[in-house]
């Protein structure tokens, strides 16, 4: 698979998808709270075990039918695009927070309150889930100013550690250059700044084709 | 709460701990599997809305009784700890694909196989999430060295896309400089090196002097 399967299958139209959002987005929300109750669950065996058959039974009622391939990257009718199955902001995945990235006068930003689930050390957000949120608004920053990429490198400097609980995450682009996109931001808790970052953003050759093939915005 | 709440609590034999694997760790993978289900199925709403049914159902039952916080890092009397909420390597976590870190000659390793709930790019794992697995691996090569520390600057340079699918992950300690412990790692697939990383890493000050007063390896 390249870096662009999926990019223009499966167009819907707002309506679709607005259908298929209230379909999925409770779904993946319970799932997000029975990820918590993991983590966090102290009842007995007996209810561990019967919380697991429930579980599986879910589980089997979803697998019945299954998508051939990950869910990519889908474009609507609008020309708009889902991440549906990114790990950082999908609406259909229980492993994002999800965040949920707006942009303000070049400024792409997220709040989100981050749970146990995400922790490294004990009541801090796992050093790596930081890089992953900087990364994603670091990226969106990119793909919002038009000049957009898959991620070449990622410096994240942690200036404290980034308690568990509400954060914001925020970033900018800094500079072009060439097909080099310099995007720098950071993440806050109630304590203040907690990590910055740099990435530089390059899209690959063959999306910078199809994008000039297609006239798409990439 | 500082970042060794939690360090000294709840030390289990290893007996105990043995047994609550047995009982968290199968409950844990049901719910990995969910995840991806939830990413990937294709069934009608009606069996949508019958999953989160029981999904609601077993989240109730774990929730009857919660641990009064997030997990942290627990002591077993035998010294060695156990981070089983963590994001990357643990195994109440179900976030965490997990990780499972092994040590031989100085090099830190891990295989894992990666999903499609681990998404960024289409086909590809999230260059977060790649972030994510360095700095655990580059982290554990840290500890296992006995210079252990959070992370203070990561560094990831993405050299191509990593595939969804069989992964392994490795690091040594390349040098320590005072507090300073510089670790430098990589990402590898069946297409080959993927990912490159360098990590500092720091023990915070109240840590090293907890260290000092217990007498134990940090």
């Amino acid at each position: 698979m390249s870096v662009f399967d999926g990019h223009t299958a499966d167009a819907k139209t707002p309506e679709e998808i607005e259908a298929e959002a209230a379909l999925f987005g409770p779904l993946t929300q319970s799932v997000r709270a029975l990820i918590e109750s993991t983590v966090m669950t102290d009842v007995d065996p007996d209810d561990i075990n019967r919380a697991r058959a429930l579980i599986d039974e879910a589980a089997a009622l979803l697998d019945a039918k299954r998508m051939p391939g990950p869910f990519g990257v889908r474009w609507n009718t609008d020309g708009s695009r889902r991440s549906w199955g990114n790990a950082a902001v999908g609406l259909r995945n229980p492993i994002a927070p999800p965040l949920t990235v707006r942009h303000d006068d070049g400024v792409a930003w997220a709040e989100a309150e981050i749970g146990p689930a995400y922790e490294g050390p004990p009541g801090l957000v796992h050093g790596g889930i930081v890089a992953l949120f900087l990364d994603q608004v670091l990226g969106a920053a990119a793909d919002h100013a038009g000049v957009p990429g898959m991620t070449g490198t990622l410096t994240v400097r942690y200036r404290k550690g980034t308690r568990l609980g509400p954060i914001r995450a925020q970033a900018h682009v800094d500079r072009v250059e060439g097909v080099k996109t310099f995007a720098v931001g950071h993440i806050e808790t109630p304590d203040g700044l907690c990590a910055e970052a740099e990435g530089i953003f390059v899209l690959p050759k063959e999306v910078r084709d199809l994008g000039e093939k297609l006239g798409r915005p990439q």
